[in-house]
């Protein structure tokens, strides 16, 4: 922070005090009433504002995607409905929606993606999460690889992709039920884990709560989990991890 | 029942109406005021009766222990400490005691053991557990093979033991942590997978309700689960299933 | 694994080493992107392939059902619903539907049943899951007896079928709310139970965990348990168990 | 309350208004700073006061049992150490402690017990709470029949007393692992059922949370539950009902 | 039972052996394929069957209403919609339906009841729960005192119904949040409380499951409970017991 | 209580005993069979009634806010849908509705709001409740900053507004998903944090219970917590500390 | 915060630069290595810094105790073992210990007392954390009233201290088992209540769990809650609400 | 995997049939019989293998530590306890052990450490977990800075830190209680926070479980979570991304 400039200019003149105060004072955000959008976001985290779009208001649901589609020149939404696809459309033609991934996003087009990201699921079922994920680490510019339906119960499916679980910079792995994918991909690389359990399942399954504790508990030391259906954070973090691998953050 | 046999013969006068209601009115067991001995157990269950080791006083073990073995030749006992050990061997020097799978038992020599089970741990912390039920197995007449340390984040361990799983009538299961092993057997496997949560763990795997939780929403059709360390159980079910894969209980 | 076989033939000359390779890459399933088909799964399981219809996709549905009827000549369904009938009807007309334990099949005529499985309720309500497992048992050549409302409540309803429960080579015990059921019958048998603890009932009995923890419990040494309501696996592991018995699996 | 009567002295001079206010305002307790005895609950709830000894200090333990044998020529005391014992021996040396039921008594002799409650276990170790209801309820003026060791798994053993408990006028069930004996002897009477749990089992018992839910679950409409290892009220609720059958209070 | 006639009248040739033996294989129910009908019930527990209506097919239930009915003359049910409501009075005109308890009842008129049983509730929403109970009694015979809306934030509601609670032979709580009306009744009566939590509520009340942990934990001796909104079996208990408190069923 | 004047009354003559009577008889509610309205509830409380919507019948609903704005010329209501606000305004049509915080009301125009409360929200979802809390201590006479949008993942969103949180008597902070808002912002003032759960998130929020267990874990000492959602009750705490602050209730 | 004038100290040179930055980069922290001692905690939250003595080591335990009594003429510890006062007396002589409430401290004679804070318990068991949060308030100049042993299952013993309850500024409400104490008094008063779970209880009380959702769901509007057995909390919230009540902080 | 060389070999005759049979069957790991060593563990995973010391049997732990030490030069091991580190002290003086990590190795001097890991807790008390992880990633050649007892209720102490903590590759949050510390940290950083929650706290906190919870909801994209007290896992995963952010292993 500059702070020792501001208060060199003070001293010299070039800065009167209420000048200086606005600046200490300042608020790194613009405070809408209802919400106060944090415009040095993208600075601080190297990633611009996703819009989570369920329970959005609709009104404040088409002006964001307006602003940001206006400012950015892209914007990506996660949990978006059917609907809300049909309302972002009227103020935004060029808009598109994933009805399994339930992803409301427009995209600059040739966008490059680097490094490498394997998206693994146990099921069929798991998918949308894992669609989630992969797409959220597209738009943020990673290379995406993906490994649907080799669950642990038929083996022979995910040994099958050892050589590509390999070569990734890390792998996110998706699964419901008993959610123990994520420790058998552990066993079989050398780079990061994200875990993502799914609400995928019935009786005891908890609605995803029987895959966390698995993965929580996993005997893999490079597994570490996020929140249930949590596919927009594993992307995001394996994007993080991604960066890093092929050289820190993009300038 | 022989509800005719006993009718007729009060019919023709060779019974008593007395002794007839006696008939009906017996009782299966010994009523000992504070137990009741189940008297026609094996009868009924084909298996003896096996001692639970756990708080018995020290009396009634010692007695139990005497009184099974004078009337059946030898004895099993489960969850035993080393001084209930000594205990025992006070009346019944024959007496073995196993400080891993905390059994304690006299057993005929060269008993014939049939069949195939195949007992498996994911760690080295579960071996107890498993011998528990490896023992209670083979006390109860049948073949146990042990692949023990065969955890799914070293997936290639348990895979050059594939022959063997395939060839067992059951495979008991053992693990803690997140308790994956089960359904990655049950994969591999045609017959059926007994899961055997364990205490092994720490952390969230709450004392073995993470492994329970992931055993019993297995995506492997073929596992059914029994409580947190009850090797005993698993041991009696496989032999159960063992016993009708070789025609029935051996004689 | 015929490994040596394919050795032999590189070391002659009759196979190529590319060939070889081949063999060695093989991916024992179909990769349809979203799915992988696990082709040799009745080979290795001896068991063919289930369709879980809850949540799959119209146009997946009516394909899956015509090409495993196409191939099998028959095909079963679970947790089908009404609409989904309709569906696969218009494709496969011969598809029967069953509204209470909402199974969807074509089933090959004069199917032979081998041994017997005794599958039994405590209450009316439980008679859909029970139904799935019946159902499941016998599509795979199991005969089975249904013993229905027999809750521990009325005991004599039970008591009345002992003989029954104890000519079968193995019992499923379905049960909601307490679900003392499966250590009752665990009692009177002297083969392996299946417990299949049901979302039957209100208030704390929280949508079946109350008789999950009720049959995990069990002082009854032969049952173990599988997930809330799921017939299924009960029906699957119950055919294991009867084949194992008969002598293997039926021709 | 005798509002009228102390009204109308006040009327006719023959109480003072201090006096009258004294009335309404009197404590129906002994406050003695760190406790309030309760003076008037015996009037108040027909029962003596009983004495919860676990974790009571030494001094106030012995002060109230000689306060209590003093006044009421008996004492009643659950959850007593052998030590407390020791303690309380040392002034009234009268004292009896069971080491089972860990009850610490004096009790007056040749006391009239009167109508019939059947105290069941499950099994032997269910017995100290099972007896800590018993000998509350002998000590309250309830004859008591005990019935022990007739789990589930043994019905027979139930069964054959069953005449015995359809005499009670209350039955306590007492029951740890998955506690099911309620549910069945609730499909044999006619009469309250109360049923306790017991913390006795291991794993996915929970101390005594799975017998709660079974029993709070149970199909049985007369059985209602009290909390884990509280012998001692279903004691005290068997003997309100009891004296209700019998007709009111003892006298 | 009468064993020793039936053998008696062997013996004296004035029964023949088949009939003997019909007599002990007599199963005490009728048998409808889906469901055993307990005809004994009432001989054994003193109570008319009950028709929970919550998830009965149609079709059965409008058999079942006419068939009681027409068999006892009355006939009771609990948790009916409304739309079952207008099946059954399609087949039994005289049928009455209570949307807020929820009961759907044919009541023979001028039915005496006997004794007092107090119903109260902590808050309005309580009500249906309580009526449940309320009903349930009153057709079993019983006096229902309701004593509604007197939750313990406002004592002197409750307070002001002292002497009323006091006479009752039985006292049944119906609270949900909290559910710290039990115990307060119950420190002012000297008879059975039964409590019943009831799902009103929200946020950390879990359905009402705290408020059954409030009351399962209750201070108060006397205090039983019952699952969560189980109005019916409320009503069931407090009528046994006031049964007895009379001096048996009421003819 | 005036016990003295009454007795005075009696002894001289001026009050006769039946009227003294009723006076200690009296019952400080009214009652209308299915409630009991707490007429003098304001004045032992400080606050007056205000109404719970949910659930509330359609005619009792129109009822009390008549009955209430009659009585008070106000009247405040909680949880209330759009057609109870369509209900209320049939018979009341100054009534308001505010669909976000789902307040049904009718306020004194030109009311005099004391002191200073800050509402704090860590999202924009969290808004309903806080207006809740925020609307319910403007209705009670409290002045309310509202603070809304200020997560912990944004921290200088929060910093921002230091000064404003160090000035309010008390804090209101509101916060789903891991609720970690109230610990942070106690750790900044001096006066009392109320902290509201909100079941906003998804996954292992459960509905709210993970941000109550969060803020029931506070390392800030001045934390206490009410339920999930709860807003009014926040509002109402907040009102109390506010007027104690300010001195005493507004009048 | 003070920018403005260090700004205008520096605009007339009365500063220098590096002096003005040190301004902005001071650390209102002292950085010990394993700890960060919050040396402006005092002058933020108008409470100076407490030892929590729980599982320090022995050596920072003294030193902390002697620095602080060095400072600040007094010391207040809480969860202190016998041991830790045997250590801690080694170097401050006059520190005192009370076994009951664990407390150990060096308090300045002749206090000062504001206000009135009421602390309350259900049972005896309790007192132990309400003496912690006694000691807590009057450590930090509240003067406290004890009500003990009150709880809701002996109302009378409560009603008789209504006066004092409804004087004082603040309530804290101590109970373990059904917890239901906070409610019965947040109807009695108009101000705020803090409740306090304990772990006193056995069974299904959880440690306190059960305590603290009946508290959480108090249907009484006052009451806020603390962690399990967080007497010290309470004390210290007390102590908030009771300083704003009698007009700040006392000097 | 080399398949195609050995091919080659085979089919010009360079190696037999046999010696490739035993190359595809090879296994690759030691079997010990109780324990399978995992020989290509670092080949695959990149991390040689670490002893987790809590449980090990005596002999075990003296032999794995001769062994690792004299293979590799060095030996890590995690949980160990006093007397372990005796015991292995006799076998391997160089040995060294920090009891408030309880770690026990033997490390090569000046070894090089690479990148940089920030490790922070929100208290003292989190210490041992954290310098578990801080520990590991230098035994793994990370280079770790630690941010101690920065909790989030005095932010100040935090935040002086920003910078380091934005200069992190990634940045391990430990802490108990509520768990708030990772989402605060994870809004200012730009790369992946691994979040340990630790068993540090009481009531409430249930050993972890609420700062597990907190972790997992974190509204902080960039958290991810390992199990509670798993310091060894977070390090291990902080040098995954440490050394991919670097450009891979350092060799």
């Amino acid at each position: 922070m500059d702070v020792k400039s501001v208060l060199e200019q003070v001293q010299r003149g070039a800065m009167s005090v209420a000048d200086a105060q606005r600046y200490f004072d300042r608020k790194a955000f613009e405070d809408m009433g209802y919400a106060k959008i944090d415009t040095y976001r993208e600075i601080r985290s190297g990633f611009p504002e996703v819009v989570y779009c369920a329970g959005k208001p609709d009104a404040y649901l088409q002006a964001i995607y307006q602003k940001i589609a206006a400012e950015q020149g892209e914007v990506f939404g996660t949990r978006a409905t059917e609907a809300q696809y049909e309302l972002v459309r009227q103020v935004l033609p060029a808009v598109v929606y994933d009805p399994v991934a339930r992803t409301l996003k427009v995209e600059r087009a040739a966008k490059k993606r680097i490094g490498c990201i394997a998206v693994c699921t146990a099921g069929t079922a798991d998918i949308p999460v894992a669609e989630e994920a992969a797409q959220t680490a597209e738009f943020f510019g990673s290379h995406v690889e993906r490994i649907y339906d080799v669950g642990v119960s038929g083996l022979h499916r995910l040994l099958a992709r050892t050589e590509l679980l390999q070569q990734a910079n890390c792998v996110v792995a998706v699964a419901g039920m008993e959610g123990a994918l994520a420790s058998v991909i552990g066993g079989l690389v050398r780079n990061p884990v994200i875990a993502v359990p799914t609400s995928v399942g019935y009786g005891a399954s908890f609605h995803g709560v029987s895959a966390l504790l698995t993965m929580i508990n996993s005997c893999a030391n490079c597994v570490s989990v996020v929140n249930i259906d949590n596919g927009y954070g594993a992307g995001y973090i394996a994007t993080q991890i991604n960066r890093l691998a092929v050289g820190g953050r993009q300038e």
